[in-house]
């Protein structure tokens, strides 16, 4: 991850990532739930050897299964999200709408339509009978938009200062179509790549919820399911390449993704992309990049040159994908590397998020 | 649930039960997570009118799913469940293992062949990461064994003093074939009950591993994954009616779910269960009855009677059914009771699990 780079001119490399060996004598410390280098790390040196199979290694935010033995016309896809965001409710959303969005969303990146989530709840002893009564009606909001049942679920108390109010494990079940190949493996040079819209709104929604701002802002997460605009896009982009939400470390480290999955080099341009000027403003203040905050209903589209300006026009046309812009296209060099476009006209490397910005955003 | 007995010669009632109202004012406390009535009470009152859908509607540890468009020969289950336990380590098992077997067994109480599971770890900054490497292993272990893939994971981090060390859920998928029909529902009266071995195990060795019985003890937890003896038993009973793992709440509070599912009563006899000694001695020590104590390797089986002596023999025949033994039969009067023939030779009504007695066993 840290090689040095070649054929790097006008280059500035940011964001030095000094790798953790992860030995037995290791801690665990809050960038590993970061999303961005830190967790890449801790389950590839120590989740992955435990579980080592074909369907892990496809290295996507769900797992596909041809499920070849028992039914020829659709595939499997499962999916599991742990939300431990704090506090439990924000402008625009709350746990249990993100609970809900966060399994969906995962399903719906693999082309396959999400049809049952499991819910598993880790409440903390003390908490609100009230509270748990407005997550589940939140709950339940936006899982009847999705079009999604709950079909199973586990409730478990803990002690008070045991757990933090409420945890929520969502776990999802989709069928894809075979015809239907999407992954961060399938990013091809001469792609274009769309985000959905404005980035970095679900992480600064939830900074200003927990008065870390000190100021009031208007700023909402996006928290949505996006299945619905998944099915749209494919209808008229059906050789879309991939579909993935940038979550936990942002657009930037779901690029990084991408790029090494695929082995190719993506260039996105500042000037596109989509941001917010309130999201804009906090960010300066607070020496935040928007690349790397977190969304919950955005989307990057990865899809051919020749499907692109359909598919941005049907995205646009979609409740949740009004700002939709193409911000960037895939190259062939330098493979496994970001690289953006600075509105100031220079060139610089866009690594994955090192450590932890902005911990239990989701 | 507090219905006044009626044909009720020489019984006593026990286990009084003040429902809680659960209104919006009302806090979580210890005892929703307790398997028992109060966590029977919660999900009835609160989770329920939300999520209300037929899956959930069977009331079962799994919810069958009949993909009739999707495909004929097989019968979808699914299932989570969270894993609190403290100790994370136990005589005879771990956290790992048990988030394993508590979500295959799950499965295979359908009379489904476990699959493919999820799991998602929320992880306390802090915990060592050979702490991690133990768990997962001792999963890979228990996977194996049951021989599921685990195809989906999430892990999160929250600060120190957020969790307890470490909290899993997995969820789990399965097939069934649609000529099996298990579920708590299917009880008739004539049957015979089957308890597949010693009674409150696991219990009784997490609370020695809490350092709480004050003396050192020999006892194990039984925690397995028992799909292999579930399929054993379905090729010589393939009319069972029931299987259920008596966890949280203990035996008494499953054959009271069973009861009220199937309507109808449920005579054991105290003397035909079998409890190992030292969980003898410690119950009798610490007040606790072993009939409450939460299990993780055994199953309560309802078989019809023609299939009961076969169906034990064949269990007693598998690796983690050696003890088995029939301890009651079902019978139409009172309906939606558990009645114990005591070793003293009274009968008394055997209630659900009211409260809590052992917070986290699992």
């Amino acid at each position: 991850m840290s090689d040095p780079i070649e054929n790097s001119e006008n280059i500035v490399i940011e964001g030095a990532y000094c790798p953790l060996p992860l030995e037995h004598s290791e801690q665990i410390v809050i960038g590993h739930g970061s999303g961005g280098k830190m967790t890449h790390d801790l389950i590839q040196k120590v989740f992955h050897p435990y579980f080592k199979n074909e369907y892990l290694a496809q290295g996507n935010d769900f797992s596909l299964i041809v499920p070849d033995r028992f039914d020829r016309n659709k595939n499997w896809v499962f999916t599991t999200d742990s939300h431990v965001v704090t506090p439990l409710f924000f402008p625009g959303g709350d746990i249990g709408r993100l609970a809900i969005c966060g399994t969906v969303n995962d399903i719906c990146v693999s082309g396959g339509q999400p049809l049952f989530l499991t819910a598993g709840f880790i409440i903390e002893e003390g908490l609100s009978i009230s509270v748990l009564h407005k997550v589940l009606a939140s709950m339940r909001e936006a899982a009847n938009e999705a079009g999604v049942s709950i079909i199973a679920g586990d409730t478990k108390v803990v002690e008070k200062g045991k757990a933090d109010q409420l945890f929520i494990t969502t776990s999802g079940f989709g069928l894809a179509s075979p015809l239907i190949q999407l992954g961060g493996q399938f990013a091809k040079p001469g792609d274009q790549v769309i985000i959905t819209g404005t980035i970095g709104d679900h992480g600064i929604a939830v900074l200003a919820a927990r008065g870390e701002l000190g100021f009031s802002s208007d700023i909402q997460s996006d928290v949505a399911p996006l299945n619905h605009m998944v099915q749209s896009l494919l209808e008229v982009a059906p050789h879309t390449h991939v579909i993935r939400d940038p979550t936990r470390g942002g657009l930037a480290t779901t690029l990084n993704e991408i790029a090494r999955q695929s082995n190719v080099g993506i260039v996105i341009d500042e000037i596109n992309i989509p941001v917010n000027p309130t999201v804009h403003s906090v960010c300066e203040l607070m020496g935040f990049d928007p690349l790397y905050i977190a969304n919950e209903g955005k989307l990057v589209i990865i899809v051919p040159e020749e499907e692109a300006d359909l598919a941005l026009k049907e995205v646009q046309s979609t409740l949740y994908g009004g700002k939709a812009a193409i911000i960037g296209k895939i190259v062939s060099e330098p493979p496994k590397r970001v690289l953006l476009k600075t509105t100031m006209g220079g060139t610089r490397i866009l690594d994955m998020l090192a450590g932890e910005m902005l911990p239990r955003i989701c």
